[in-house]
């Protein structure tokens, strides 16, 4: 018999593409974020911006790489990068492993709900340990799904 | 009947192949264009090489972390990782939902187009908004298809 | 006859699961290094982060973004992020364009030891050219993958 494939009718990867789609676009909404802040904060990264800004209103200011806004914006954006792109290759390869089904599904829906927690956590900001927890749940869900790629892998 | 795969037998992941290859090559590129800026303006980031430039030249240099080529580029580059990167992620998931083929490959070829624009608007520059209009081209591309992709899976 | 699908039944593709699944998992562990340096040399990225050690420690410190053990193992992470996720979004596509089997686990298998290579080069750190040459091979082993990717695919 024929293995999982990446298709709709491999029930796994059906619930993988809901999760993974949630968190994709959570992190690209990020950017947006930081586009809001550096106009309301008027924080522009380049020249060619500051131009803009001052031919729009007559306000003239200097690049800046330093507003608090836009930083923390920006770690939270980051955070995702080094996080959700990991979470969505692994959890790729991951639904052609064969894995228990409430299983799998458990993987993506903590890992999700852990990272919007941890947005939560970053943007507001809570006290900490809120966003080092919301970090380390996604963080053992995706090193969980790496152990089992290697394992089906072939060396 | 079985639905979409992943496999070159899809004629949407086929056109999909070419367009992700574009943009990835694209976005690769961005790290030999900041090497090269690296050793023509002297900003390197680490002390060994600045320790490899003194054994091979004699020119005596410290780290920096703020030659303005170096900086755009690497600014460049990593918007091409905060957009690129979902872009194909989205993308190859997507090419399962069983969207409309002409839909679809208007999705892949506006990206890419937007994306090609944004690097050169944002290394020559172009004066804004040109930047700005090819990264919002290539995120509601990318939105729209996260849309598919959540509503094709299952919760 | 039906192509190469991404499954464990494609043996290129499985031995594409073990080295994606290692090169990922070994971008993930460069978080916890971080996080390691940031504990051990104080140097936090936010306020509530530096508020969480005074309420343990009473250890009063600001906010810092220059730790040099820090910003060497974030430059090695992002290093990671700007060539190990092309690779395996470009590694995975190009398990589709049935390529030479012995040719494509060379492929795998040089990106990966040469990746593992350039970390040990970028945290010890070894003399340049060390980190170059491992970052080198690295990216022409990504370049081919994407020139085979492209031709694949159809405009």
């Amino acid at each position: 018999m024929a293995g999982a494939t990446l298709s709709l009718d491999n029930p796994i990867f059906a619930q993988f593409l809901f999760y993974a789609g949630v968190v994709l676009i959570k992190t690209c909404l990020m950017s947006l974020l930081t586009a809001r802040y550096r106009h309301k904060n008027k924080a522009f990264l380049t020249d060619e911006d500051c131009q803009s800004l001052k031919r729009r209103t007559g306000v003239d200011v200097k690049p800046s790489k330093n507003d608090p806004d836009v930083e923390r914006v920006r770690g939270c954006h980051q955070n995702d990068l080094e996080n959700v792109i990991p979470f969505v290759l692994l959890g790729l390869l991951y639904s052609l492993t064969d894995p228990n089904p409430w299983y799998a599904k458990m993987h993506f829906r903590i890992f999700t709900v852990a990272r919007l927690f941890h947005s939560v956590a970053y943007l507001y900001p809570l006290p900490q340990p809120s966003r080092a927890l919301g970090w380390f749940l996604g963080y053992i869900i995706t090193l969980s799904m790496g152990v089992s790629v290697v394992r089906a892998g072939v060396m």
